[in-house]
Parts: C-alpha cells; sequence; structure tokens
C-alpha cells in the first residue's frame, strides 16, 4: 500500500520532502502539488519526474481523491488554511512547522481534528526523530535517572544572515528545543523568563545574540536554554537533563577522531542541514508506517503545534520585557491524552 | 524507475533484505524469489505480501525476464552457480559474501563479468557504506594524514555459540576488515602472520579466541587485527589508521552519555546486527541508485571478492603454519582500475 | 631559606596543611601552633614529630620572633581578629576561606593590609591552582575564545550530611565558583538570582537541593551555577566558559578508560576531597615560594576574600527573596590592581 | 629526618633531581656532588645554593659519611661502577636508567645487592609512578578485566634528531614500555619479533620509523608496541590492555576541551618532557618517603634493570634479524619474590 501525497509549497522544504519520499523512503508516491508560484509547481514535477497532478490551489488539491494525504510546506502564514481544509476533506496533515502562526489558529486545528475523531495531523517537529533524542527519552522514561530535575540545553549556529531577528532566535531556533524538551521529560511548561548576555560581536547591530531562557514546567524542572547564532565554531546541538539518580546527555554527531598537529579530537557540523538529515527522514518514514498499521500518525500532534505556538508567543513576550512571564495553556484535551512518543521507531 | 530483484535464497539474512528493499529503501521491488526449500520462498512471499514468482531454482529465476538484478543470499557454496548463471542472463547481481567459497570460483565470475563487458556485480561488504569508515576513506584520500603507515583493528564480539570454529575467525569475522582495509588506504595485502595470545578462559576447547592477524601490504603498511570473538564486553570494532601527519580513528556507533554510580561513560553495542544496520540500508540504496544513474553498480567488485578468498585463504593458512605466508593475487584487470569507490554516497 | 609557620587551629584541615608542609612540600616549616583545645595542639606535634611550640592562643603565637608566617585554619568566626593580629605583627598569612565571615571583618583586613604597605594575606581559594582552571585562564587570558560572553559551571556532591543547610550552599559550596569565575574572566559580579528547581527526594525536608544561580558580571557575562549536593553520582566539577569564538571546557579528572558490561566509560570522584588534592599542594608551594621569590604572595588576595565575602552575602539574599539583587562592591583600591594571578605556577 | 643525597653526574638530569629534591620535595637535601667536568659540579652547587661538598669522583663521594643516599645521573656506561661502589659502601642508590649498559654488569650488581642483604637500589623508571598506569594497574591487579590477553602499546615522539638511530627506538624508547608492561601485568618476556612499516618521509635516512614490536610473555599475553618517533602530531603515550573481561585504557594527559573552527577537541603534549613530570616527583618522594618509613625502596628494583637490560639486548637483535628472538632470564631470585610494586604510593 502506498500513502499518497499531496503537496502544498514547493520551496526549498517541500522540495527536500518530495525527493525523501520519492527516492529514498519507501511507501509513498507524490500524486498532486501546488504553489502560490505555479511554475515553481510544475518545474518540480518536472525535475523529480512525478507523476502527478498540478492544481491551481490547496483548496483542490486536498479534495482529489487520490490524495491521502497533504504535505503542508508552504511558507508559515498559510499553514492553517490547508490544514484546516485537509482536516475537512478527512485528508492526513503533515504540516511543516508552524502548524499554524497563532496559538489561535492552533486551536482552531486541534478543535477540526477533535470534531474529525481521529488523529490526522503531525508537526514537523523532527528532533524528535532524531536518534540520540530517542535514545535520551527511553533512557528518561526507563527511571535511568530518576525524576528529571534539570535540563541544559544549547542550540548555537555558526552564523545567520542580517535578516534574522532577535525574535527569530524564538521561533526559528528555540522552537526547536520548546517542542522537544516538554516532549524527553513529559511535562508542561509554567513560565520563561530571558536574560540577554553580553552580545558577541559578531552579531549585527539589531541583533541580541546570545540570549539565556529559563524555562520551568508544572513539575518543576528547571531549564536552561542557550540559543546563540553566531556562534561562529559550529552548529552545535546540546542536551542535558539531570535527574534524581543521574545525568544523560545527547551524544555529538557521529565524526571521525583524529591527532594531528598536538590536537586530538573530531570535527563538528558547520551547516544545521547536516544535523538532522536523518531525523527528517525518520520522521516521514514513520509516518508513513504508522498511518499504515495504525490509521494514524504517531508523531508530534497538532496540541504540540499548539503548545509551540502558545510558548512561543510568550518567549517573544519574556524577550520584551526581561521579566518572568507565566504560560498557561488551555486544559489538554483528552483526545491527547498524553504526549506524543515515537513508539513504533 | 523501479530495480525488480529476483532473490535466490530466503533464509534469514535474505528476509532482512526483501524487507529493505520492500519496506525501508526507494526505488526497488522483489519480483522473484527461490530458495533450495521451497517451502520458505512460499512463505516469503506471503510473509512480506509480495507480488512475486516462486521459482523451483536459480537457473529459472535468473531467466525471469522481468528480472533486473538477482540477489543472491542462499548458502555460500551455492553463490557461484548463481551469479554465474545471473551474469549470462546479463543480470545485475548483489551477492552477499562470499562471492565464492574459493578464489578459483572468484576468478571466474571475474572473467565472467569482464566477458559480459561490463560492471554487473556488486559484493555485500557493507562497511564501506558505514558513514566512520567514509569519512576515514575520505580524510584519507584527501591526504589529511599523509600516506599510511599502520593500521590497528579490532573486531570484537561478545560471545560465539559452540559451532564457531578458529578458522570461522577468519571466513566470518575477519572477512570484513579484509575488504574494507585494502579499501580503505588503496593497497595491497602482501602478507599475514598470525600470533596466538593467551586464550581467553570463555573460549571453548575447539577455538583460539583471541587472534592477532599482522598484515602487511604492497605500499609497505602493516595492518594489526585483534580478532576476539568472546570479549563479553560488547559488539566493538576498531580502527585507527596511522600515517606519516595524523591519525584518524573510526568513531564509536553513536550512544548517549551518561554520569550515574561514580561511572561517566556511554553504552556499547551487544548485537553486531545494530552496528552496521545503517550500512546495509546503505549499500543496497546505492545498489539501486548507482545502476539507475550510471547503468553499473558502484560498490565492492568481483574482483574485491576475489581479493577477499585469496587473502582469507592465506590467512587460514597462516593460522595453521604461524609462519608469515604470502598473499599473491593474480594482476588487477584493467577493467577492475581501481578499488571500487562508494563515490556517489 | 625555610619559610617558619605558626598554625593557628589544629583540627582536620589544619592537620592536613601541617602534613602537606611537613612532608610533601618543600621549604616550609611549622615552628608553632595554638588551637582553642590545647590539647588538639599538643598532640598535633607529637603526631607530626614536629619541634614547634605549642602557644595559648593566636595572639602570642603571632608575636613569635621566629615565626614567619601564620597559617589559619581555626574555625571561620575566629579568622578576622587572627588575621589582623598577624597582619599588625607584620608576619605572612596563609587563611583559609572564609578571610572573614562578615564583607565588614574582610574590609578591616584589607585596610590592615593597604595600611601595612605590602602584600601579606593570601586567601586558601585553591581552584586558580587546579590545573584544569589554570589551562582555562591561561586559554581566555591568551585571546583563544574571544571576548567571553557565557559561563555554565555545576558544582555537584554525592550527598551531604543532615547538618548542611540551603545556606551552606552558598558559604560552604558556590564560595569556590564565587571566587574562580571572576579570577577566570577578569570581571566584577554585578547581580544574582536563584531558581529552585523540584527538589530530589534525596534531600532532606530543611535543604533546597538543587539550586541554579544566574549571576551577571559588570562586563555582561552571564554565568549559570547549579550547586547539586545530592546528585547520587559522583563528585563533579563542570565549567564551560563560551566566548565570541569559542569554548573551553575543565577538564574531567584523570582517570583510566574501561571497556566492560557494554559500557565504555571512566571513573568519577566520590569524594571532594580528592579532586583537588593537587590544588592544595601546589597552592601552598606556590605561597612558599612566591614569597621567597618576590617578599610577597601571589595568589587570591584579601581583596578577593572581600568580594567573596559580599557575594555570598548577596547570594544568600537572593536564596531568600527570589528576586535579581546586586551586588555592589567598594572600589578596588590600587594596592590591589589586578586580580590575583597565579603566574609564577 | 631528611634523606641525604650525593649526586654523581651534574647534566640534565642531574640538575632536574637536584632541582626537584631542593625545591619541590619534601624529606631530602643534597650534600655532596660530583662530576667527570668538575667545572659543572661546582656550578650546580653555585647555581642552587646548595651547602654541598663537591667531590673529585663518585669513589670518594660514596664514602661520605654524611650521604645516605646516591643519585646516579652520569652517562650510562658509568652507572655499573657507582651503582657498585656505593652497595659496598651500604647507601641507598636511586640510579637513572640504564641500571647498567649490559645484562652482565646488571647481574653484578643484583648479585652485590643481594650479597649486602637488603633492598639498596631503585632504578628511575617512573612511569610506575604515574597517575594513570597506577590507575591501570590497580585496576588489573584487582581482576576488573578478568586474566590480561593482550596489550597495544604506543610510544611516539613529534620527532628526533638526527643522532637518534633505529637502536635507539630501544634503549632510549621502547625501554620506558620494556619495564612498565610487565610491572603492569605480573609477567616476564618471552619472545619479541620486530616488523618495520613503510617508513615515514620525516625519518632520516639511516632510521627505521615506525617500528613495530610484538612481544610475547611467559604467561602468553602478546603485547604490540608501535615505536614511533617522527609522528609529528604529538608526544603520545597508548596503553589498552584486554583481558577477558573487559579493557583498561591509559588516559590522555589532563588538557581542557575547545570547541572552535568546526573542531572540538583537546591538547595533545609536544615535549615528552610534559608527560611525566608529575611522575618524576612522585617517584623521588616515594624513594625518600619509603626509605624513611621501611628501610627500603620500593620502586623498580635492580632485578626489574636486569630484566629491561636483557629485554632490550634481545629487542635490539630482533630488530637486525627480522626473526622471532627469544628472551632468556636467568631465575628469578627468591630476594627479589615479586614484582616491584609501588604499594606506598
Amino acid at each position: 500500500m502506498t500513502l499518497k501525497f499531496g503537496v502544498v509549497g514547493t520551496g526549498a522544504i517541500g522540495r527536500e520532502h518530495i525527493k525523501r519520499i520519492t527516492n529514498t523512503l519507501s511507501g509513498g508516491k507524490i500524486v498532486a502539488v501546488t504553489d502560490v508560484n505555479q511554475e515553481s509547481a510544475k518545474q518540480t514535477v518536472e525535475q523529480f519526474g512525478l507523476d502527478a497532478v498540478v492544481y491551481p490551489d490547496d483548496k483542490t488539491l486536498v479534495k482529489d481523491e487520490n490524495v491521502d494525504a497533504v504535505l503542508v510546506t508552504s511558507w508559515g502564514p498559510a499553514h492553517e488554511q490547508t490544514v484546516l481544509a485537509a482536516i475537512e476533506a478527512g485528508k492526513y496533515v503533515f504540516c511543516e512547522k508552524p502548524l499554524a502562526t497563532t496559538a489561535e489558529g492552533c486551536m482552531r486545528i486541534v478543535e477540526a481534528e477533535i470534531k474529525h475523531g481521529k488523529r490526522l495531523v503531525q508537526v514537523g517537529f523532527m528532533r524528535r526523530y532524531d536518534r540520540g533524542y530517542m535514545q535520551m527519552k527511553e533512557a528518561i522514561d526507563s527511571g535511568f535517572i530518576g525524576a528529571p530535575l534539570m535540563i541544559k540545553a544549547a542550540h548555537r549556529n555558526p552564523t545567520v544572515d542580517e535578516k534574522y531577528t532577535t525574535e527569530m532566535a524564538v521561533v526559528d531556533t528555540l522552537i526547536h528545543e520548546i517542542d522537544c524538551l516538554h516532549w524527553l521529560v513529559n511535562d508542561d511548561y509554567k513560565s520563561v523568563q530571558v536574560v540577554y548576555p553580553r552580545k558577541t560581536k559578531y552579531a549585527l547591530a539589531h541583533l541580541q545574540d546570545p540570549q539565556l531562557f529559563t524555562i520551568e514546567t508544572q513539575g518543576g524542572i528547571v531549564i536552561n536554554v542557550e540559543v546563540f547564532v553566531n556562534c561562529r565554531f559550529g552548529y552545535d546541538i546540546q542536551c542535558e537533563v539531570i535527574g534524581e539518580d543521574g545525568v544523560v546527555t545527547l551524544p555529538e554527531p557521529l565524526s571521525i577522531g583524529f591527532r594531528k598537529e598536538a590536537k586530538l579530537g573530531t570535527n563538528l557540523l558547520m551547516d544545521w542541514k547536516d544535523r538532522f538529515i536523518d531525523a527528517y527522514d525518520v520522521e516521514l518514514q514513520d509516518f508513513m508506517d504508522s498511518i499504515k498499521k495504525t490509521g494514524e500518525p504517531n508523531g508530534p500532534t497538532a496540541w504540540d503545534g499548539y503548545i509551540a505556538a502558545v510558548t512561543a508567543d510568550v518567549c517573544v513576550k519574556a524577550q520584551q520585557t526581561g521579566e518572568k512571564e507565566l504560560i498557561t495553556l488551555q486544559e489538554r484535551p483528552a483526545f491527547y491524552s498524553e504526549n506524543a512518543i515515537c513508539t513504533t521507531v
């Protein structure tokens, strides 16, 4: 059985996923595409030799009976409408982050999905499919470190371009930790405070860099996350969870060791695209496999998308006030009875 | 374009590859199977829901016009005949090790392939597709460590069963280093000598364990390989290449770090199946991709299969004599103008 | 030339230093001792076979013309009086932390020393003499990581006894980071805020454990220090300094590696006494050597003692208020023109 | 009690030890010196401000009643005569390697010491006092890895000068492993074979570099030692002992970690003098402490000096023949009932 995808948005990330489904993964097929730039949609069909219909817009695409699942890779502000249309049509949805650009938008999707009666939507937070995070999750869930008390994380990029703003440190960068860390420790966020260290000379005038976020959970876990997007030395993702009985740490990316010129070491990645490349494959394969096995996707839910949206909003507010700001979520619907867990992988 | 496989041998490794091609990788399909145990062949078709013809034997299977490539996963002594038949029929061949059980058998395959005029055969040495080895190869080829002078390797299993013999330390275990190490340094073997250290108490009476192989190459590189198949602590593959300007080392498998009970550490694998699981996927995907792109497979060649067979024979002889034994290869045919290199991955 | 010590306080730490000077280091000699418990003083002389006068109190001991330097290892509240008396007598002083129990007391010592006209006092903050911290200091001072922006530190003990209080997390534990970190980055503290994560089940009812301190410097460096004194797994000191151009990290204590039972790792210390044992030797040797070479000690100054006292006071206040509390130091006297630096070691 | 040293040989290593005893360690004092170059002896006394008699030769120095222990740091060929004279005079001896330049010379010393009736002589093999080796020894002796089966070692220098010969790879370099490894596993050597890998371009014409030694012990342990003295990248000492139940590994020298310019790593030493600098201190302190406590030195014995001399001779022979050469020791005298063990450290 092949899962037939309609793709909404044929920009860079859309084409990446199309290539992945077409050339690397098993069990999926692109049967329809659309883009606000119709030329881009047509070129994409040609580029990958797809046997796919080019639709004028998302509304018509989601109605194609041949489409089982809608891959949403348009620009963020367009996501909500496509996702709602897809749910309306009873189609599965794999939606790149953000699920919607507002908490209210996410909530509308949540409500639509609940109304539909079974899970259709998966949000493209790929870190939960990273081997290192999955091992951490498994260790924590198994009780290996006892109850988690603290998390120390860092999200470092070698450099960013001049379009990157202070707020994007939350919306584009921290957003991955926002999704990943509550999942890692099965907890909900309660508050956040931001401190700005001395600014690196490599940051442009308009940008605060680095930034330090202190996030507390309902269960009392304190999370420190450093976001440092002009760190120069590499794309570097750190995560350490300290529990009552021990500590677990995210592994460094696999790389050969060397001894040379008075140094003993290993290589760091410079490009974020390389860091979670396997996770992208695994998340999409799991989306397809899980739907085939259970009739529902298994990854980050619409509710996770809502959590991310609410939390990101408060983090941005905290950037501006410098105060501890409360993160207030609506009550978790029974429909999303627990954190999304990648149990099948 | 889908590469259509006929599978000869539906035992454990055969079914693994069938599952891989069917459920994980992209661009391949099983269209025919056979096994000396016809019941096994039929069950396999059923188990994976294949749309595949069950043939009574390899000879008929290779003639099926629908079959593009033959996957040889029968027991070793049967490989040669199937590979020769497939070449005769002009089919691609992915053959699990050994290519043939004798150097002469390998040479017959080499000659058949040369006669055919283009590369058809890839031997299932998967280490060349392991990310760590590939990074080492890339570093060495780039001149990062200068000319290689020495290699230190270890191949350790936690335990083996009572059927494992001293000779299998070469034929089943060292064989992977035999294939991988000459490729890593672009050199040919010249001699081998074996020393038996004190035997571990965990080895059964009939088995020498550990064993130390000293292999010299034509270019003067000295390779020490430890084979230790009752090492208890893990499945542990080590490789260090020492060059004129530095050293590169195979990374440990990716695993979370921990601090617990006065230890700082990481986990080792206990099961060899987990170590190269990604490499198995990558090698078969590359087999399919390379054929699509270039019309030829790109991985270990029939000539590499011949090198492995000759070298393994001499290693077994060296086990028995304790002396330095010469490894004499026929001249490399121009057809195999260089070591097989996984350039597309 | 031998530096002749009079020791005030012959409890555990006093005897350790006496043993060190007598049996391990070079150039020092114990010639006088005193203790409020005279019996302890006498036993100490006997235990180490010292050729030393037992004095009834610190006042008489410091006046002994034979005494070059006073080693203050009495209990904290008694330090100030002894140090002042020693300065009055023109004697060198090696004073275990705290220099005095109040900021005012420290300031009185600072003023006395300035009045005396040359440096006499060294405070027993030994971390500056730890090889790892010294390498970090050297790297930072050399510009290797550019301007420091953040520090992440952890001070973890496996367990503490029931007498350990929340306040002692500052006064006994964090105090070492307080002294060490401003020295490491050549900066002064500006504010501190404390957050209490969920409490470990291993902490007694009266104790907050762990605690997270966020300290900002005048130069804008943000320092996160975790104090976790029932961490179970080891005595574990972590320090990472993130600069504009790179990161440096405190090394783990030297320990053999192992592979055993599916683990690859190394050993952690369980006893804090083992962690800085070399640093204790180096600091006292440097105290003696520096006085011989330059006529003044070279380690942490009375001003450093004052900084530690003020900062600790504010940290304790911050524990109680939960707010960001300002750290206000008097202006650094020209007499202490720069951070104490261990340049001779 | 102070151990009074007479020093024979005031070259570089002699002065190092004089400085160590005078300025760093506790319990020793230089009271007499001599050197074939009398001017050097006099300058040394002046340089360190020693209160020491300058003797015209070793014979008169050893007879000085004020001398408790003779520190032999002359050139190798002179060692035997001084050591024998010192034993004759009933003086303790700390003799830098070699104890004597021939096995026969070493045996004469052994016989003299046995005749004297108690241990007087310690040979300056400092590795046994290195913290890493001591931890390995302790782990092995405790049974942590079960019975040792193999050792893999490397002794790498960044570069050597043009006076360094192929034979010196044994006599100056491998000699440290020769002493250290039999001690580590409580075993005696049985045979050695040498293989020369391809020569590095950085080695001068007259020098084989690298060299690989395979040494077998009476107990069947197989030891591979790489000697590579133009390895460029650092002074690098590796040692891994593989046992029936696990592996232990010598730690890298303590050094800060860094992240910079796409590398994660730590620093390697470039100068051999830095590697065992602590061990030099510890060995001499132990020599003094042990004599004070037990009346005998506790470190490497004259018998260990004999073992080193015999083994080195056979290693040099093996360099020349390329064959496996037998190492034949005389029977260990009951006087040296076990390997020298540094139990007091």
